[in-house]
């Protein structure tokens, strides 16, 4: 990789405009790469005041010779999005990339659908307009290069996040699924848990029910199809799900049987 | 109440000088008010130490002219050591304090058992040695006045708090009960669950992620026997252990209502 690469300056295509590409674009334009997108809804007004071009045409989109294409639909709709692109239209062989939230599920769709000639490379910004708006610096970007030929428009595109400061954690879609499942998806659990509930500050609070509070603020206000997908397309989630109900019927029963004891002794 | 009611250093006995009264008193002893103890452990040397006079005689400990007498220990232990208190060793009327983390229970104990000419002040100060440990500035501290006769004791008492920037919050110890199910009980829960899956920090942990691993260290520190305190002694909690039941329940449907949804699709 050559040492001017962070001046590499790239043309990259966004599918899905929805929140959290409309995150990462800031900090891409402000990098000084070409930004366009494309989305199921309208994004022409927001685009021009961002300085991105916005196509409402795919394949006038795919056509337009994007170094990269950035994959920021939902999880839910990865499937139909990406079996419905023209990929006819693609003018030259292309690094695609994906944000979704679980790996091994859009990996292997990519795989299965792009042309062979297509660079394939997974990633999870582990971070959202909430969690990173005073910068990426020290939060984790996490990638796998699943095909990679053109080792130079691949690195210029990671550089996007290391030159922001992320922790870059390379791993695989495997591993990365399995520790999302016990660490994200958890916290995206419980923080529902905790909305469904309607739990609100009160005046004595601990810190460690504001640390609960906040954690319900920032999950609640991501979208229920990213939650559901989290569920749906990661393997390891299941087994996550019922380990939570086991651990919270372990205590409850450890608390009814204290209950018990103290009961029968007074 | 005298302006100079901050310089009225008082006499204070402790009973239960376990890890709460030991984080207490550093404090105490700091603003000049003179320590005593008694447990059911020996902590002389702790106490020698600390610079407060340790008694394994309960009855010389009541007799050493306590102003205040404050009652730290387990929530499930309060009612055995509260009956078997030599109370006629007592030289004079004394202001009871306790700082348990439930408020009903030990304000129903102490106006049973104690004689009528004691004061009694229900407390709790929500924090402990590790929220608290780089000061008391903004933290609150609970309190209810259930029978007070001498004012100017009690509001020294009042002032080590105050005087440290606590968030002073008066109200009802039933109240008390009723916000701290719903915060402290609720995150004592659910700190325990995950302690229960044995979660532990990951190399691609989101923000939220790493405030649930903080929840959960933070109260697998406490002991048991507080957390079963939390539960079997206040009347609100078991409504809530069954609120987090059926929202989790409720979330695990939707979450399988889009996992059959999805299928049914593909
Ligand atoms: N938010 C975060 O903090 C975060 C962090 C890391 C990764 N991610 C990942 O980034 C991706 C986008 O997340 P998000 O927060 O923006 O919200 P999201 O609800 O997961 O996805 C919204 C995007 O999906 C598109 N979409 C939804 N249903 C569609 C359908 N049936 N057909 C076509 N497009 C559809 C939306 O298009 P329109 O807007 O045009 O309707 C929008 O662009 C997700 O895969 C998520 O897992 C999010
Ligand atoms: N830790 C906190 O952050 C915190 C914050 C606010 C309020 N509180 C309240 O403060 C009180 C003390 O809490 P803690 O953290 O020190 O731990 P704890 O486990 O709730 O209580 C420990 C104390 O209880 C005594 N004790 C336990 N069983 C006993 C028995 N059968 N007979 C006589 N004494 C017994 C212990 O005596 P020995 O040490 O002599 O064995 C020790 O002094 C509790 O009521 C708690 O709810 C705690």
């Amino acid at each position: 990789m050559s040492s001017s690469s962070s001046q590499n300056y790239l043309k990259i295509g966004i599918i899905g405009f929805g929140p959290f590409a409309q995150f990462l674009v800031k900090t891409m334009i402000k990098q000084g790469h070409s930004i366009r997108a494309t989305s199921r809804s309208d994004y022409t007004d927001l685009c021009t005041q961002l300085g991105v071009s916005f196509f409402r045409d795919m394949n006038q989109f795919l056509e337009s010779n994007n170094d990269v294409i950035l994959l920021s639909t939902s999880i839910l709709s990865l499937s139909q999005v990406i079996k419905s692109l023209p990929l006819n239209c693609l003018r030259k062989p292309t690094l695609f990339v994906d944000v979704l939230s679980v790996k091994e599920y859009p990996r292997d769709l990519m795989l299965q659908v792009l042309p062979g000639d297509s660079d394939v490379l997974c990633t999870h910004p582990m971070f959202g307009p909430e969690s990173g708006r005073h910068g990426w610096k020290d939060l984790s970007f996490m990638y796998d290069k699943v095909r990679i030929t053109n080792e130079a428009t691949c690195s210029s595109f990671l550089q996007i996040f290391a030159s922001e400061g992320c922790k870059m954690m390379e791993m695989s879609c495997e591993e990365h699924d399995k520790l999302a499942a016990r660490s994200q998806f958890l916290t995206h659990t419980i923080g529902r848990v905790l909305a469904e509930m309607k739990v609100e500050p009160t005046p004595i609070d601990t810190k460690g029910f504001q640390k609960l509070v906040e954690v319900k603020e920032s999950t609640s206000r991501d979208s229920f199809d990213l939650f559901s997908g989290l569920f749906v397309h990661n393997r390891f989630a299941k087994q996550q799900l019922r380990e939570v109900e086991l651990a919270f019927e372990t205590i409850k029963q450890e608390l009814l049987k204290r209950m018990n004891e103290e009961l029968e002794q007074s």
